[in-house]
C-alpha cells in the first residue's frame, strides 16, 4: 500500500440560499460553507466520509494548497493509501460555523448592518455547527455518509451527528472527545474566554479593522496549550532547559524553552484565529452536553452507526473515562462499539500527532466492510412476464443497467441487464423470462465486501442482489462501489 | 486529647538590621519579617517549628486576629490537642519575603528612592525566602528548628532548609510539593504572569496608588485555582449545575456554576493579593530545583533531618510522583523518610482541606520523639575531686541545676544539683564527692521520651544525663523540655 498526498487542493465555499435556524431560536440569516474534499464520490455516493474539526482547525484537513510547503491539519491520516484512504473514499471537511476560516462566524458581514458581526453573532452550538454541515452534505447530494471522524471538538461532532441524524451515517469514529464538557474544561475555557475579554482591545468585540485583542487571545491559546500538552511530553521536549542563556536571569525576562515555547504559539496563533471566534466555539463546547435526564445511555438512544472511540493514554483533558462512558452509553443501546486507548505521551494533542497507531485503527475498522454498509436499499425492480420492450423502457428511464426480475410472490427469480437486451433485440426476443439470467449469483447484507467483490470477479459479473433469508431482494451492490472501498482501483 | 484554638493572635513585625544578600548577587538593604507564633517556646527552645506557607499564603498560620472570625490558613492543624500542639510546641510562621503580607516585597519602599519598589525589587528565590526565615529563627534566639513544616511552595522551603541548613532542624515535613519545578507548572505559572504583565494597569509594575492590574491578577488566580482542585472534586463540587439560571443562557453572561466560583476567586484575590508579588514568588517556584548535575541524590546529599514526605491521590499538580522522587532521592542519601499519600478527591488544595490525614499523619510523626530529638548536647560537667564552692560557682555562673560528675575517664559517675549544695552547706561537707548522687538514673539517645519521662518521675528528678556505651556522657534532657513534648503540662 503506497501511502501518498491527497495533493493539490482548493478550498470551496458554498452560500446556502436560505437561512439556518439555529439551536438558540435565533436564525442566522446568511449561511457560507468553506470546505475541501479529497478522492472522488462514486456513482452510488456510498463512499463520503467527512471529517470534523477541533476548536482551532479549518477544512483544510489534508493536501497542499497552492504553494504551501506545509499539509492540511490531518494530513498524516489522510491520503491514497492513509486511514481515509482517498483512493478509496470521498473526504469531506469544513469549517464549523462560528469560525474564522471561511464559513459565516463573527468577523462575517452581518446583513443586517453591513459590518462585521461581532458579539452580535448569535451563540452557536455544536449541534448547529452539525446542522451546517449538513446543510453541505446535502448539497453535494449525499443521502448517507459512510462515515463521520472527529477529534476533540471534532469528536463531539460526530457523536453529535451520530445522536440527531442516526440515519445518516453508518460509521463513526469519536477520538479524544467527550459526551459532555465537565467542569475543569468549562474552567479553562473561561478563563481563555476571560483574558479575551479583559483585553481592552477586545472592545465588546467590535475591533476589526482596529487593533486586535491579540494579548487576551495569545493568553488563551498559552492556557489551551498547556491542556494539549502532557506532563510527559513537556518533560521530554523541555525539561527545566532554558531558553538562549547559560544560567537563570533573575529577571523576568524568558528564562525557559517551555515559557519561550509558549509564547511562540500564543503569538503565532493570534495571526492566523479571531479572538470572538475563539469566544464561540468554547461557548459551544461548554455547552455541549449528550446526556438526558442525567444520562448518556438516554442521549445516545437511537443511534445506529457502528462506532470506533479512541482515547489518549495521557490525555488529562480529556481523559480516558470520558470515552469509556461514551463506550458504556453506547453499549447500553446496543450499538456495535469498538474502543482502543491509543498509548501515547503526547496528551491530548496525540490525536493529531499518533499517525501510525490512528493508521492501523480507524483504517482497520473504516474498511472492515461488509455488504449492509455498501447496499443500495433503494433497489429498482421488474416483475417476471414481462416484455422486453417495457424492460428496456425501465432501464433507461432509471439510467440503471441491471433490474432483478421478481415473482408475483416478490421473490428473486433472475436478472436482466442491458447486454442482455442487447441479446434480445439481436435474437428477436419479445419477453423477458427468455433472456434473463435465472442462476443468479446472491449476497447477504453481513457477507464481507470483499467476499462479495471477488463473487463478481469469478462470474464476472458486475452487480450482485442483495437477499434476505426470504429470497426477497433488500439491496444492490455494484462493482464500481465495491471495488473503490476493497482498494482495487478508481471509481 | 482535646483540639482547640490557637487563640487570639496578632502579627509581630522584625526589623533586621543589615541587609540580606540574595542568591542573585543582589542586596536587599532593608529586611521587615512579619511573623506570629503560637505556643511557648521552652527554656531549652528545643520545641520550635518553623511552618512555610504557599504562594498566596502568609504569616496568619492559626488562631484568630483580633475581630475575626475566620481562623488563620492552617488552623485546622495548629492548636492545642492538634498535629502541632500548641500545648507541646512552639509554632512560628512568617510571611516569604516578596510577598505582601508584612515582609519586604514588591509593594515596600525602597529606600533608594522612598518609593514602592515594584518592578525594581531584585528577584528572589526560595533560598532567599529561606535564609530570610534564618534570620528571624536567630533572631528569636531558636538555635535549632525541632521540625520545619510546609505544603506546597511551603514544602519547597523545608526541603530548601533541609540541604542548605542541614544541622538546623531535626524534622522535616514536606507536603504535595516537588524537589524541582516542572516545565507544565512553569507554563501555568508564566500564564499567569503573562495575564499579570499584559493588564495595561500593571504599567511595568508601577501602579501603586494607581489603577491596580485586577483583571491580570484576577485571570492568573482563575488559572492557578484550577490547577489546585482535581477533576473529581470540581465534578461533586460543580458538575455543570447553572449559576442563577434554569436554562443556558446563549450568551456570555455567566452561565455554570464553576465560571461562578472561578470569577469569585479571581476577583476576591484580588483585593487581598500585590500582583506584582505574584510575579515575584511565582519565579521563585519556577527558579526552585534542587537537583545537582541532574540528580535529586546528589541535591539531597548531606541532609541530616528526618523526613515525613506526603503526597495527595489526586494532586495533578504536584502528582504523587514528584513526591516518591523525592523520597527515593533522601534514601539514597540514608536519610530516615516515612511516605504517606492521602487519598483524597481535593487535588493539590487537599494539603489545606484534609485536616483528618493530615492531624494523624504529620501528629504522629512530630510526637514520635526519642531523647536524640529533645537532648541539649551542649552539657556542662563537673569533674569528680572538686570542692563544693566550685561545683556551686560553676552552678551559678551557668544558670543550671544540674551537673554531671566525670571520673578522670569522662565517664558519669554521679550527679550533683542545686539542692545537693544546699544540703552541703546545712550540714558543712566541703567535697563534692560528699554530696553527689552515685546510683545516676540515666538515659539513651534512642529511648522514647514517653520512656525517659516516666523515669524522671518515678525517680522524682528534674534531668537525665544521656550516656553512650561507654558511660560518657553525651547530652542532658530536663523534665521541663520533656513534660511539654508528651503533653503533660505548660513549660
Amino acid at each position: 500500500m503506497i501511502k501518498g498526498s491527497a495533493g493539490i487542493v482548493t478550498t470551496q465555499i458554498y452560500h446556502h440560499p436560505s437561512p439556518l435556524r439555529l439551536e438558540s431560536g435565533e436564525t442566522l440569516s446568511s449561511l457560507t460553507l468553506a470546505y475541501e474534499t479529497y478522492g472522488k464520490l462514486n456513482r452510488e455516493k456510498s463512499n463520503a466520509i467527512l471529517v470534523c474539526h477541533a476548536l482551532s482547525g479549518d477544512a483544510h484537513v489534508a493536501g497542499f494548497h497552492e504553494g504551501d510547503s506545509r499539509p492540511g491539519w490531518w494530513d498524516a491520516v489522510i491520503g491514497p493509501g492513509k486511514a481515509l484512504d482517498t483512493d478509496r473514499y470521498f473526504v469531506i471537511c469544513s469549517n464549523v460555523i462560528g469560525g474564522c476560516k471561511g464559513s459565516t462566524g463573527p468577523a462575517s458581514t452581518n446583513p443586517a448592518t453591513g459590518r462585521p458581526y461581532g458579539a452580535k453573532f448569535p451563540v452557536i452550538t455544536i449541534r448547529d455547527m452539525v446542522n451546517a454541515q449538513k446543510i453541505l452534505v446535502e448539497y453535494l447530494k449525499i443521502s448517507q455518509l459512510y462515515a463521520v471522524v472527529g477529534g476533540s471538538m471534532g469528536g463531539m461532532q460526530v457523536l453529535q451527528w451520530a445522536v440527531d441524524h442516526p440515519d445518516y451515517l453508518k460509521k463513526a469514529v469519536v477520538i479524544a472527545a467527550t459526551g459532555y464538557s465537565t467542569p475543569q474544561q468549562i474552567a479553562f475555557n473561561e478563563v481563555g474566554r476571560k483574558a479575551i475579554i479583559s483585553d481592552p482591545h477586545w472592545n465588546n468585540g467590535d475591533y476589526y479593522g482596529k487593533a486586535l485583542p491579540s494579548h487576551g487571545l495569545a493568553l488563551a491559546r498559552m492556557v489551551g496549550h498547556i491542556t494539549y500538552l502532557s506532563n510527559e511530553s513537556m518533560h521530554e521536549k523541555f525539561g527545566r532547559a532554558l531558553q538562549g542563556k547559560d544560567r537563570i536571569g533573575f529577571d523576568f525576562s524568558t528564562d525557559f524553552k517551555i515559557e519561550s515555547y509558549l509564547h511562540h504559539q500564543g503569538d503565532t496563533f493570534t495571526k492566523r484565529f479571531d479572538a470572538n471566534s475563539y469566544l464561540y466555539i468554547t461557548k459551544a463546547i461548554d455547552y455541549f452536553d449528550l446526556t438526558r435526564n442525567g444520562s448518556l445511555t438516554t442521549g445516545f438512544a437511537g443511534v445506529k452507526a457502528a462506532f470506533l472511540v479512541i482515547s489518549v493514554s495521557s490525555d488529562w483533558l480529556y481523559p480516558p473515562y470520558q470515552s469509556q462512558e461514551i463506550v458504556s452509553a453506547l453499549t447500553a443501546n446496543e450499538a456495535e462499539v469498538h474502543y482502543c486507548e491509543i498509548r501515547s505521551n503526547y496528551g491530548h494533542d496525540a490525536f493529531l500527532l499518533e499517525s501510525g497507531q490512528l493508521n492501523y485503527i480507524v483504517g482497520r475498522f473504516l474498511s472492515h466492510t461488509i455488504v449492509r454498509d455498501v447496499m443500495i436499499t433503494d433497489v429498482q425492480t421488474i416483475e417476471e412476464g414481462t416484455t422486453i420492450a417495457v424492460t428496456a423502457r425501465r432501464m433507461v428511464s432509471q439510467n440503471l443497467n441491471h433490474l432483478p426480475v421478481l415473482s408475483g410472490g416478490g421473490q428473486l427469480v433472475g436478472i436482466v441487464t442491458s447486454w442482455d437486451i442487447a441479446k434480445a433485440v439481436a435474437s428477436n426476443f419479445l419477453w423477458l423470462d427468455e433472456i434473463m439470467s435465472r442462476n443468479v449469483v446472491t449476497t447477504t447484507p453481513d457477507e464481507p465486501i470483499e467476499d462479495a467483490a471477488r463473487k463478481m470477479e469469478e462470474h464476472a459479473i458486475s452487480a450482485l442482489p442483495v437477499i434476505d433469508a426470504d429470497q426477497h431482494v433488500i439491496g444492490l451492490i455494484t462493482a464500481d462501489a465495491i471495488s473503490v472501498l476493497v482498494g482495487r482501483g478508481n471509481p
